[in-house]
């Protein structure tokens, strides 16, 4: 397919090189920075594109990896009807297209994508949605041709699992940050614990994260938790994070304190 | 080197075939649960012993895997003051030890085990702690057989990184759990997050997490915030979660509200 992009950001710089490995031309990228505009497109042997008007209208289908608070205008500022749209955001729905666009749909990879480090787009869960039939096997199509696991969601469910995905993933890597200030602190390095979180990851791929689950709250230790709330004292953020899912936990299994 | 493994649980279960592995003798396994230490002692062909006073008293090392609220009774009806003896618990002190015992340490390899899953003790870090030179020498050699990433650490050390471990391990482990709740209550799987569970964890081997953290509090995105709360409504101990985290994270990057 001719596909064009919209957005030359982390996912962007993922999506449009693996779209074009796997036989799409990408005709053009776009992006308001003309900087950015410019390195992916290189990369991808596709023409830079910095002002709206400029991009082109005959492609097959339009990718829009923008961030979510820009989507919305730049559809409005698009001076043509797209033959096939789609957006790729988690939590924004397929209704944010404007009306006069017929075959519009979400092209959602549930993944997190930082420039430097590869992923592979084959195993990402692409989560879809469409607007009518038309694009509902364009982009099934597309889908498959770059990863293996491909499902259509509804917004309500998209939307579920980009808040089930802020907990697994933004909310889990706070706590590396935080375990690593602990450590830093102590003038320790941290990778020593970089074993124990591929391990806490791997894990789940054998059994649920509730079988898993162990630690002093999950026994209800409570003398071990009071020498860690001792060591956390004054440090107001940290202290109110180790109680709240301390005392979460504690529910969850209710095991009687020890 | 002839060792008795004392505790047959999780640890224990993947310690003691391990040193067996590299050369080292498992003497006997003690458990209070006769079923446990012969389950351990048939794996290792050890001697199973489930009453204290049957410990033999020859071996050049005594392994303490025992949970650390058993740690200091099991140490308090030993018959013999022991050649040496090292217990494996990331919050205990060193001081745990009886007075008349002379060749005391500490043992903690810094990991999650489940009796199901296969882990590397290779690449373990194993932090280690002595009351004396000799005592050093022995563990340093006894880990070293095992691992390539072995650590004298103190005990004030030990606690903060075992504090440490609690939020990147057991806590991290929670939010799965409530991520594949709520993914559980719209009927969607859990295999839908895995790919981003595993590529969360494999990120911190590139660069720190902070630099790698992404997300709309990162972004101190409040519209998706608002919905995500939304979605959260009537929801108290995730909200709370949700809320204290997502507030955490917009602290520490102090980004203007869009």
């Amino acid at each position: 397919m001719k596909i064009v992009i919209l957005g030359a950001g982390n996912l962007a710089w993922h999506l449009a090189p693996f779209l074009r490995k796997n036989g799409h031309e990408i005709v053009a990228v776009y992006s308001r920075t003309k900087f950015s505009a410019v390195a992916l497109a290189n990369k991808v042997k596709a023409i830079p594109i910095d002002k709206i008007e400029d991009i082109p209208s005959n492609a097959d289908i339009y990718i829009v990896a923008l961030q979510d608070k820009a989507v919305r205008s730049v559809l409005k500022s698009l001076k043509f009807i797209p033959n096939c749209i789609a957006h790729t955001s988690g939590s924004v729905s397929i209704s944010v297209f404007p009306k006069q666009f017929k075959n519009t749909g979400v092209f959602y990879p549930l993944q997190t994508f930082s420039k430097t480090r590869k992923v592979n787009l084959n195993e990402v869960p692409f989560l879809l949605e469409s607007s009518n039939l038309k694009t509902k096997k364009i982009l099934s199509s597309l889908a498959n041709s770059i990863s293996t696991n491909v499902h259509f969601i509804t917004s309500d469910k998209r939307k579920k699992i980009h808040l089930a995905a802020v907990f697994a993933n933004n909310f889990v890597n706070h706590l590396y940050s935080i375990a690593s200030e602990i450590l830093k602190e102590s003038k320790l390095p941290f990778d020593l614990l970089k074993p124990l979180i591929l391990e806490t990851a791997g894990k789940i791929l054998e059994d649920s994260p509730e079988k898993m689950q162990t630690g002093p709250a999950r026994r209800n230790d409570q003398e071990i938790i009071k020498s860690h709330l001792q060591l956390l004292k004054g440090q107001k953020n940290r202290k109110a994070i180790y109680s709240l899912l301390n005392a979460s936990i504690i529910d969850k299994f209710k095991v009687k304190a020890k």
